[in-house]
């Protein structure tokens, strides 16, 4: 996994990933107490950034390989982005999906015109039955972070942080990241740690969720103790990565824990101040520059709103939730 | 009113009005029927396309002038889009503003600084008012719509949909705007008669305020029977500017005219699928490219997502709108 891997990414990605913009409200900067920005991924391609490593894995791959097919596990964005992806490829794509999986994401990836088989969260193992079906089928199995294709690919939002900040003249800021499975936030520090140097990135995660901070003090991999019944289906990985956790120890300061209440609130004033729509998953870095001010040290601080696939319940419920 | 100042506009904009995302998804494309495109102005600052007018206007003047003081009276989305122009370039603001207007739009013309004064819409006339008191404290008015600096500043959004169009390879469409006086639809009509000359603009209105429609088929401006009462707060102008209305002639084709209920469920898809805040207002040339698929000839639609200031209550109700 290097830096010249996200590069070739980005062209790649060339006319196919949205450049997302990067937004600010003087509303928010207030509640921040500094200088906030806000990249909308929200706004990227099936909802969230995970369609930049779907399609730079699926791009990277030799035709022979990817006209046999591609299979994945995901609880959702990883599965829409890889459907997506492969469907602009011409390729068979079979998506492992947990049977819980928010409705929509579920029903968006069989629209891409994924096979998408269900698996039970609590009883079995989402990596054993992809597994197994690729070896049975002949598929190329595509990690959702796990992958230096991926972390490429996600890392491609890294390069356009750093140019638009650069446009902003922000040099100095960390950049709060959304943190599942470190996909992203390893992408994002890799890229900025040669383009935007004076910048520090900061994975942000859910209480109960918050494996990759606590794996980040012990210096080695630890485990959440919960895996279901989590408004934050987007990023309830139990570890971080093998590949990710390397590149966060080396690229990332430490982490950031934000609570539900928080989330939920972060996502109503991302409706009222921006005009987007984010996940609770997605919404746990603005949520840690709003309500954890005194955790940060830059005058700026730039967030990623990872993604916005979220059912209109827990939207609603988001929009009447109180301090 | 001409081309060369939406040209000299879009200089004295550049760096300023935020450059909105055309949008698409393959979702709203199978509703539509055709290839859709979303211009995102909800993204732009202060929430809706306004600003790009009020700055335009507010940066045209004369230091003397500008320096005395601005007025304005808006429902909310202009006076947003003064206040906001105002206080980037330090002159007073006093913005008149109906004692029903959304709160939220109440409150953050206030926080962008400006004096706001309240009047009654049923009773009272907001010109009158404002020209009382702009000849009383020498302030400078900014007419919503019929302002030429105003027409301006809105047809750089046209400017920017004539490159955003090109490209993605699309010459010919029609281009559906949002329309109360007619300032947004004018100004990009005119832009792309030029820029964009294979694409045919038309406005579209809710039902009950179909002013601009009934007034293009006439041949003159005629006027609703309504003012208030109304989700569409944001277009409930009573009947087509003087400046505007000769441009609607010239350069727009036929309106289209969309119900509440349409309204209502095109916020939702774009929410669901764009992952866009859009207010009733700016929701109704969506609307009318998914639901009113017959009455559009092109292969491809694109449309002015206009502004996304709408309270949590009325999303809410959109969110639950059933066909």
């Amino acid at each position: 996994m290097n830096l010249e891997m996200i590069h070739a990414a980005a062209i790649r990605l060339l006319g196919k990933a949205r450049r997302t913009p990067l937004l600010h409200s003087q509303f928010l900067d207030e509640i921040a107490g500094r200088r906030l920005y806000i990249k909308a991924e929200c706004l990227q391609h099936t909802g969230s950034f995970k369609y930049r490593g779907a399609y730079a894995a699926i791009s990277a791959m030799p035709d022979e390989v990817r006209e046999k097919g591609i299979i994945a596990y995901s609880s959702g964005n990883h599965a829409q982005g890889v459907a997506l992806a492969a469907q602009q490829h011409n390729a068979p794509a079979v998506i492992v999906m947990p049977s819980d999986a928010p409705e929509i994401k579920l029903a968006n990836t069989r629209s891409y015109g994924a096979e998408v088989i269900l698996y039970d969260r609590a009883s079995e193992s989402r990596e054993e039955i992809a597994e197994a079906l690729a070896t049975e089928r002949g598929l190329r199995l595509i990690k959702p972070y796990d992958e230096p294709q991926v972390i490429a690919g996600q890392g491609t939002a890294g390069l356009e942080i750093a140019q638009q900040s650069r446009d902003l003249e922000v040099e100095k800021a960390e950049v709060l990241v959304c943190c599942g499975g470190g996909g992203l936030t390893s992408g994002v520090a890799l890229a900025l740690s040669k383009h935007a140097p004076e910048m520090t990135v900061r994975p942000v995660e859910p209480q109960g969720f918050d494996d990759t901070a606590r794996s980040l003090e012990a210096g080695t991999r630890v485990t959440n103790e919960r895996e279901t019944d989590s408004i934050f289906d987007a990023i309830m990985t139990p570890t971080p990565g093998e590949i990710t956790f390397p590149l966060l120890q080396k690229y990332c300061k430490g982490g950031l824990v934000v609570s539900e209440n928080e989330a939920l609130r972060a996502m109503a004033l991302a409706f009222e101040r921006l005009k987007i729509v984010i996940e609770p998953g997605g919404a746990v870095a603005l949520a840690a520059a709003l309500f954890h001010r005194d955790s940060i040290a830059s005058d700026s601080v730039i967030v990623v709103a990872s993604g916005g696939n979220v059912q209109a319940d827990i939207f609603t419920r988001a929009l009447q939730t109180k301090d």
